[in-house]
């Protein structure tokens, strides 16, 4: 039982039972993270390799989560490509965003990588620590998030900076965009480097976009960012919120994993994911904030959707929010861990890990 | 041709062209509205019947709008049940929101229409002034969105304050939500009796949504509202930002047109939709930020996809944006008007309105 669940599962190979993280599992709803956010603030424990993988690790051990995904903030590495970010009341901002045509780097930094280095430290440190059935995820923002960020200056409900900027500048939007892709891409692959096993790639705002403007602002990056990386045997996953109706494009991206929201149900998803991609997700956060009971209920209702089909990792369909009470992740670890035994039982005996996923449970 | 367009759209009967109107067509977008800010805040405006029926009728008198909706604001009438609205920077909020169950009215007060005259007498001014082929739409929240906002204190990414309260106080929060709802009939029926020809349910946050929490939490609030109107002629317009994954439950609301955004290209949204209801849609409003060329295309892309069949009234997906080039929104209605011409001359004839419905134009 030394290799990876997760691993497994992303490469939608037969697993002994679901192997379950969280979006944003190092965070704010951790007691033991808010010690440490007592004395640093969110962007020194990002730029600080001891602390970042300190959090990162925090989870794994309280819950025995099946992976680690490296603490750190999508918008680090615009940093390292000149552009200088703040919390302004407790939200990322960009404090010089771009306006016009001119404010579009020309190329990368030569010093983007350097600039990275305590991402790529912390990640050596986590990988030290981390056992060894349980892999560490690099990640990094997706070109339509990462240049709606920086178009707006910080979130967005409408993306009107975005677009009118594309639609204005479209010659420079899509060099924006390709730049963001290829630092990404170097980015992604430092980490790899550095011991992440496994890359999740954040769209979380593609899916404001109709399909056909995904299809032109976001998954040719998306996809270049895929090719990139290569199928190299490090599972690339591509989380997009609210992307239900962008099903068809995000098949195409490459990714290997797709992470979902909970606005298509897990059966549905099954059916029309699995013969492409691995599924990950998409319980939502908000069903964990009643009772332990309900937060077992919900797990159990989305894992008897999957059915025992080889390809699923149990995660959220966005981060974990900071009011979840902690007994209510402990719930979703256990639901996870109680569904293989139901299963187990509901066949009536005891197989071997490996057999357990072949025999077709009902 | 005295007869409505847009109300004829409603039903689904067969229209000379397609109606088009826009929500917050009359805002901030346009510069005598911002004439009338200057001299006096936005609540101050909903709370006078001559200035509401004033920017009420802006948009109309300068694109020509096939249909006028009433200005005011979907939390107005939460005031008028005993929550006190302000605005805290340019961000509508509750100031004293609900918290526990205590806090959840016993029953809608015997004022609570009453308090709302202003939005009644706003009404009466506009319908003395409206062209007789121009109906007035009247308007409210729906239940889950108005309860979120109570609950929330203001608008939310992840409604978890609201998740929270449902899950804890499930009585309560059915209590909340079916108080809001006969309210919202209440609100609603005395602006039809006012002379609102339509009105319209904005349910702008159940996308968040998924569908089976959608048919505990929104659709049996949303159906007793539309029960309450009752088929009586005038047309119940339900909009869901955001709702593509609800499409079934929405249908079973009892809405007689269903307001959609730009998620389900319009071609698929007319199959699917056009047996049960009229359809109104769903440009992005995003789409308007580039040039006036642009937008023409946009529209007349829509346009094709509805292809001349009836029950579809040409708006946008969401609310108007304030950055929104007034020469666009000419561009948009110009473009819908030129759209009923080129169907003319493409089938080589002149052909009466009603004919040139009955044609299956291609």
């Amino acid at each position: 039982m030394s290799e990876s669940l997760f691993l497994r599962a992303c490469r939608r190979e037969p697993v002994a039972r679901t192997p379950v993280w969280m979006m944003r599992q190092a965070g704010r709803y951790l007691p033991e993270y808010q010690q440490i956010r007592a004395k640093a603030d969110f962007l020194t424990i990002c730029r600080t390799p001891e602390l970042a993988a300190e959090v990162t690790l925090q989870p794994v051990r309280r819950f025995g989560f099946d992976a680690a995904i490296i603490f750190s903030d999508i918008l680090i590495p615009l940093e390292a490509l000149g552009f200088p970010i703040a919390f302004v009341n407790d939200r990322p901002t960009i404090t010089e965003p771009v306006g016009s045509a001119s404010d579009v780097p020309e190329a990368i930094p030569d010093d983007f990588e350097a600039g990275l280095q305590f991402v790529y430290q912390a990640i050596g440190l986590v990988c030290n620590e981390l056992p060894s059935h349980v892999p560490l995820i690099g990640f990094a923002g997706a070109p339509f998030t990462l240049g709606s960020y920086l178009i707006e200056g910080g979130g967005s409900r409408t993306y009107a900076k975005t677009k009118t900027f594309f639609y204005e500048c479209p010659e420079a939007a899509h060099r924006l965009l390709g730049l963001l892709a290829d630092a990404v891409a170097v980015h992604l692959g430092a980490q790899i480097r550095a011991g992440a096993q496994a890359v999740q790639l954040f769209d979380s705002w593609a899916g404001a976009l109709a399909e056909d403007e995904y299809r032109v602002w976001a998954l040719p990056y998306v996809r270049r960012i895929m090719e990139a990386l290569g199928p190299t045997g490090v599972p690339r996953i591509l989380y997009t919120l609210n992307g239900a109706h962008l099903t068809d494009s995000l098949i195409e991206t490459g990714a290997d994993v797709l992470s979902i929201d909970w606005r298509v149900p897990m059966d549905r998803a099954c059916d029309r994911l699995l013969p492409h991609v691995a599924i990950q997700g998409n319980l939502d956060p908000t069903r964990l904030l009643g009772g332990c009971n309900r937060a077992m209920q919900e797990v159990t209702t989305i894992l008897d959707m999957v059915n025992g089909r080889p390809g699923h990792i149990m995660n959220l369909g966005h981060g974990v929010l900071p009011s979840t009470p902690v007994e209510n992740v402990e719930a979703l670890v256990r639901a996870v861990h109680a569904h293989r035994r139901a299963l187990d039982s509901s066949t009536g005996s005891q197989r071997s890990d490996e057999e357990s996923c072949h025999v077709g449970i009902v």
